[in-house]
């Protein structure tokens, strides 16, 4: 365990989860990794419950300091149905992008009220089935959606609450693909659009209740400063517009991305120190532009579900390249875990198996798919793996289920939750027939 | 159709299926489009049958002074029962990567010892199943691999046909991830071990049988030279191998890889002179190494499919960044065509509305999903976009269906093959329930 940061880390500030015991086999949650991979095949995702309940006690902790605290789960970075429960459970809301995410929550018992509803294209079906299914708070993203929201809410005769979203123009030191707090950005309206956001539903949107703004200033985010920045420039709006239109806005979405730890090079800050940053932030410029502090939703997603999350995959054929690299191939890849191909994202990983080496070797890991960018991990240490040996693939919650395809045509992995020894299936592994289960061969072609 | 290379361009010469015509609005395979999106909602895969059956008798024709061709379709480009019935229909067989994708050629109809069987790490399993399927060849990529085949070759008392891949060590110009014929690669034995692998089955496998060798040096490929001079290594180490051995090795897989024309910038080779490439290589190098003229796999899979496919979206909303760029936003993106994303990989679209404006702008088209970097095209000049309107992408038939997700919780588009103005459903659009099919909610979670 001397690879977690010790006893008084926290969770995000892990690469394994909480449970993580090494005693000969490699144990999650009490149970024995290579054990699950026998009974339930590879690739097998497995999310240790424990771990994430640790970390939703992490957040309520760090928040308990500030009354009106919203915490909504990101739900883009892991949804289904048995996830979703334990949040409920926890007491967070859902931060959803879509009607398949509102959806999967309202199946899991969330209450609806506590579901934000966010994205850059909403479509008309789906800001339909938000209404029908009492979805808390739109965050509006543009004027195309709140012309629909409201044609709709009249439609229904019903008030649409909403957070007006906007790129508060902060730059965070993240990969491209996943920085969305600048002014060049697809999200939100621009700054300088919100006298024009505000007054359009003053004056034309009657079934629109404006309760306050969002912004979302990137993913996978170390400084807290960025935070601090993004509270201010909130504060500061919301406190001009209340000003200049008369509004009783008390409601800020800061958004998410707090950083978790992937690999050694990863040093995100604590949850409880992102916690007081942003209450001491919201106490400060609440005074510093006189008003009084307002509702805070936070939405964290990586940081709630990527370290609960391991991949177990079965080591199968193995390539030395004759004065080269030494390729050691696992049964998924690129297919269960996009995020090293399309953001050259870095993984941990270990043998599950009794490791009776000391000497390690330096390998690559790659995956199963034709395609040569198909590499998991790059520069691994390993003590001699063998074909049939188990990988544990370390910090795979988010963003790993959530983007996978049916690349190459195979099956998606099963998903377990572990506690106390226990193991239970909550997402079945795909099967042959769900492969095809969508296709239809038109009868002409049969003639 | 001006964007095209003129009638006589080669199929994957043009950026738009062979039917396409704009007659005020945008007509495919004799259909209109805007009809179709309205029918069958958007995101919409179309795949216009003409295009597809044009460019197999392309293929057909191109290699019609050969005799010893046998043309496999590479299906990881694009996997459904239908297309691969046309393939069946067109004489095509079939270059499949995994159980997933032999089990869907089967379904279709194919005749299996028309297919092969690929991959750098095919499971235990995987290998039961090609043998009961009975796949006509395995591309044994490793020694794993081999000793596996064996096993239950001997097991089911059959006698696995084989190709031997290998790494001739050319390097393609082509993007870093699709280029798989440079040594340091994942993908099959290194030229300096096939002695070693070829005294191994003489020797010790009795249950594989050798008919040749098998190379792939990548894809998207623009340079016919490449292919020239990987058939010269092929044919040079098959001499070498049957001299040696004393084998009767006859057939030679020379990959897939020809690239097509997604944007103006791109400048593919036709078929037809692939094909005279490749048969003047075989020719050259067969009576230069003194053999006679071997048996060709050639496994074309972007070149087949690609310019056949278009994707249907509605634009929904759109934002002007003051002195910035203005996005206009669709309703799929990069779960539906995770290639931007991925490979930075560019396309080319329209408006499939009747257009009355001559004027055009320059927009950046943007995907649905909550993630920055979900941008379809960048740079695109447009005739006044409105929403409402339906945009078609083109060359989407390769690698968009075969690798989308359920990001972000959103349900997989339907495919529609379009034909003398006539479409057919051959994917089902995915539905809110298909999203929570697979998941369960333990019971002690529901105490």
């Amino acid at each position: 365990m001397g690879i977690n940061q010790g006893e008084h880390a926290g969770v995000n500030q892990c690469i394994k989860p909480v449970t993580t015991k090494r005693d000969g086999e490699l144990y999650i949650g009490g149970c024995n990794l290579k054990y699950l991979a026998e009974r339930f095949k590879t690739p097998l995702y497995v999310i240790d419950e424990s771990t994430l309940r640790e970390v939703c006690r992490e957040y309520k902790n760090a928040f308990s300091g500030y009354k009106n605290i919203k915490m909504t789960y990101a739900s883009k970075a892991l949804c289904n149905t048995a996830i979703s429960k334990i949040l409920v459970d926890e007491g967070f809301g859902f931060d959803t992008v879509s009607e398949g995410e509102f959806y999967t929550v309202y199946k899991s018992g969330a209450d609806m009220s506590n579901v934000t509803f966010n994205g850059n294209n909403k479509s008309v079906n789906e800001i339909v089935s938000a209404l029908e299914f009492g979805v808390g708070r739109f965050s509006v993203d543009n004027f195309y959606e709140l012309d629909i929201l409201n044609k709709e809410a009249v439609k229904k005769n019903k008030i649409a609450d909403v957070l007006i979203r906007f790129t508060p123009g902060i730059e965070c030191h993240t990969h491209d693909y996943i920085k969305t707090g600048q002014t060049d950005s697809k999200f939100g309206f621009d700054k300088i659009q919100l006298d024009e956001v505000v007054e359009l539903i003053l004056n034309q949107y009657k079934n629109i209740n404006i309760k306050g703004l969002h912004a979302h200033i990137g993913s996978q985010i170390f400084e807290l400063q960025s935070y601090a920045d993004e509270i201010d420039i909130l504060i500061k709006t919301l406190s001009e517009l209340n000003n200049k239109y008369n509004l009783v806005m008390d409601e800020l979405n800061i958004g998410g991305g707090l950083g978790v730890k992937y690999t050694e090079k990863d040093h995100p800050p604590s949850i409880a120190d992102f916690g007081k940053v942003v209450i001491e932030s919201v106490k400060v410029s609440s005074q510093k532009y006189g008003i009084n502090p307002p509702i805070i939703y936070i939405e964290p997603g990586r940081s709630i579900i990527s370290t609960a999350g391991v991949t177990l995959y079965t080591i199968g054929s193995m390539k030395q390249v004759p004065n080269g690299r030494k390729y050691i191939t696992v049964d998924g890849g690129m297919a269960d875990n996009p995020r090293p191909s399309m953001y050259h994202a870095e993984y941990y990983a270990e043998i599950a198996d009794d490791i009776n080496s000391k000497e390690t070797e330096c390998v690559t890991i790659a995956g199963r798919y034709c395609e040569s960018g198909d590499i998991l991990i790059e520069n691994l240490e390993l003590p001699s793996p063998k074909s049939g040996d188990i990988l544990c693939v370390y910090n795979t919650g988010a963003y790993n289920y959530s983007m996978a395809s049916n690349y190459n045509r195979v099956q998606k992995p099963a998903m377990l939750l572990v506690n106390n020894s226990q193991s239970d299936i909550i997402v079945n592994r795909e099967t042959l027939d769900d492969l095809i289960r969508a296709d239809l061969i038109p009868d002409r072609l049969r003639r």
